[in-house]
């Protein structure tokens, strides 16, 4: 900001641009020079969106008529949602509970938005997806930071949450799997913790961005553990569709009504063309493509997770979502430092600990395996020459 | 809310859902039992989306690659609105100054997320347009209502924005041409408005998303007046593309970096099928089919300005948008009740002024001409016959 005295909100000072971003934009300009880099901090899949979701869009985008849909969705993606959730998870959802979003972000913003007073206290991971907390503080409420590390798999846990939840606590934001740890919460964890927050006069929120990529164990979802819960979920990870903004919120009955009210107002409508595209999302034929594309990433995940581990990076096997948050302690005390050297000598782009949190955030960085075998084999090997070098 | 207890922020009792949602879901039913409904009541245009455009974004569908953006828009949709404000309204504005966002919703939630703390005053006009008091609530500031009415055309004055100006105040919210109003606020008022926030420490928005659907008059904008007013645009009304949920916002350059902050978090970007599309908006085969259907509208307008009257309504002609907002206090003193009767006697929808906000809500209707001439005859002619009959 110049010396001009303007108006800016005080919640701004708390919001950072993700570090990441200087990343990008240094490997960019690498990129420009002729350096070839290898990208393992692209928090997005590098498949495209699968050829039946995008002729279902083509054919609605070839009518023409892409008017605002109701402000939770059409009627017959809710239908579509609560299918999906009866054939994959054997679980019954009632569609009049489904809320179609822009995105998980307009799902999270919602649910927060019925939720939280100035003042009021979100529980969150750390580490744990940055924006979750600047969703807080938009709404003027206090994240607070649980912080979380390799003895509870990098997640919530009931003991943890009881110990947090304070009497301005109304909420709890958990992730399974998580960006950017890639574990699981066990499903009886969910289920005391939900009790807990309900005991208390709050809720559980559960983002399951990543359901779908899984690798190990069955797929559940927070929903058979309790009807009480937000689950937010999104098209843009198991269904290759990021850039189209498009996601959903399974929420409890009572709240419907509420978020109904606010998305009028604040989204009016999720985008149509997204929407009559993942019409398509659920048909066998796409399922099949992005099933075999999320055997992929679990086998990205079974080279990679050894490979670190090689190089002397500290990691535990996560079993979703397409992050290895690896523990780097024995290479370096400055995870941000060392992910721009990484980047500058060896042509490899990872995200450091600090885009996640604070908690030891200096002693963790993030790799994506969002490139092929070929290329995370690549950047392994560039990985390993340059901490040879560096001695 | 059910009886057990659970969290409710405070800022849900303040918002309403809109009135007109209970009436269209009686014009469905109506319809549903073969009932014949003249819409008159809805804010988006009759026209699909124009051809140039869905066949750029099936282009971009049919490639796949539909990414995430960077947060504030894709480089050359950036470049192409800069191109227009040339070509269109004779003004430079640096692309680097405009934020490509998820429809005018998202632009002005952060424009408001930058400026609004707890507390701070926003002025807004009333009747406006109402989720804009619900977007400043949302950010747990104070909309604080200007009542406006025929004196003024029903627009903000400086008199009045200087009048309402507290020591709370961070910004005041106009819209030109306005929804309900259709009126346009003079370039020479905008100066002055703007000049006064700056003077004060605050800044003014300008709603320009009716922007290219102006019947009289020289085609302006308030980026000629100054460089320190927030424009919100949209390619939802002139540009027929309301479902895409796309829009945009011209910053003051001191903001952008804290707009991209908040971009980043809250919304990651706009939704890429309506950024690859609208690239193709500009066109001068777009521009001629969108001008075509400006004219439709301007006829619509001439058509029923005069024919309201004659009903018995007190009706200033609107310069734009596709609304008249029309005093009925000769004909009923609860704008409400008589929407309610209109639609369930004569079949008629039409919205209540309730919608738009409280001052003299109950002595206006909204009339929008989204409906072709032979429908809006078919409409005047119903209540034409409806006031007959009641005598």
């Amino acid at each position: 900001m110049s010396d001009k005295v303007r108006p800016l909100a005080r919640r701004m000072s708390a919001i950072e641009p993700f570090h990441v971003m200087e990343l990008l934009a240094r490997a960019k300009a690498l990129e420009a020079q002729g350096r070839s880099i290898v990208h393992m901090e692209i928090g997005e899949p590098d498949f495209p969106t699968p050829r039946p979701i995008c002729e279902a869009g083509m054919r609605a985008l070839d009518k023409g008529d892409l008017y605002y849909t109701a402000a939770l969705g059409l009627p017959e993606l809710r239908a579509g949602i609560a299918r999906y959730y009866r054939t994959r998870y054997g679980v019954d959802v009632d569609a009049g509970r489904i809320v179609i979003t822009s995105g998980s972000s307009a799902a999270l913003l919602l649910a927060l938005g019925v939720l939280v007073d100035p003042d009021s206290e979100v529980l969150l991971c750390d580490p744990g997806y940055p924006a979750n907390r600047h969703f807080v503080r938009m709404l003027n409420g206090v994240p607070v930071n649980v912080p979380v590390g390799p003895d509870s798999r990098y997640q919530m846990t009931p003991e943890l949450l009881e110990h947090y939840w304070s009497e301005r606590t109304v909420a709890a934001l958990v992730a399974t799997p998580s960006n950017p740890t890639g574990t699981v919460i066990p499903p009886g964890h969910i289920e005391r913790m939900a009790a807990h927050a309900a005991d208390k006069g709050g809720v559980l929120l559960v983002d399951e961005i990543y359901h779908g990529l899984v690798y190990d164990g069955p797929t559940t979802t927070a929903l058979e553990a309790s009807d009480e819960v937000f689950v937010i979920n999104s098209f843009s990870k198991y269904f290759n569709m990021t850039g189209w903004r498009l996601g959903w919120m399974v929420a409890p009955e009572a709240y419907v009504r509420e978020l109904d009210k606010l998305a009028q107002n604040v989204y009016l409508s999720a985008p149509a063309p997204a929407q009559y595209a993942a019409l398509a999302a659920f048909e066998p034929e796409t399922i099949a493509i992005l099933d075999s594309r999320r055997d992929e990433f679990r086998a990205r995940r079974d080279y990679l997770v050894p490979a670190l581990r090689k190089l002397g990076f500290d990691v535990q096997t996560p079993q979703g979502a397409f992050y290895i948050y690896a523990d780097c302690s024995k290479l370096t005390n400055d995870s941000y430092r060392f992910a721009l050297d990484l980047l500058e000598h060896a042509g490899v782009a990872i995200t450091p600990g600090l885009d996640f949190g604070t908690h030891r955030a200096s002693e963790h960085v993030r790799f994506a395996y969002t490139s092929s075998i070929e290329r995370l084999e690549e950047g392994v090997s560039r990985i390993g020459e340059f901490l040879r070098l560096r001695g």
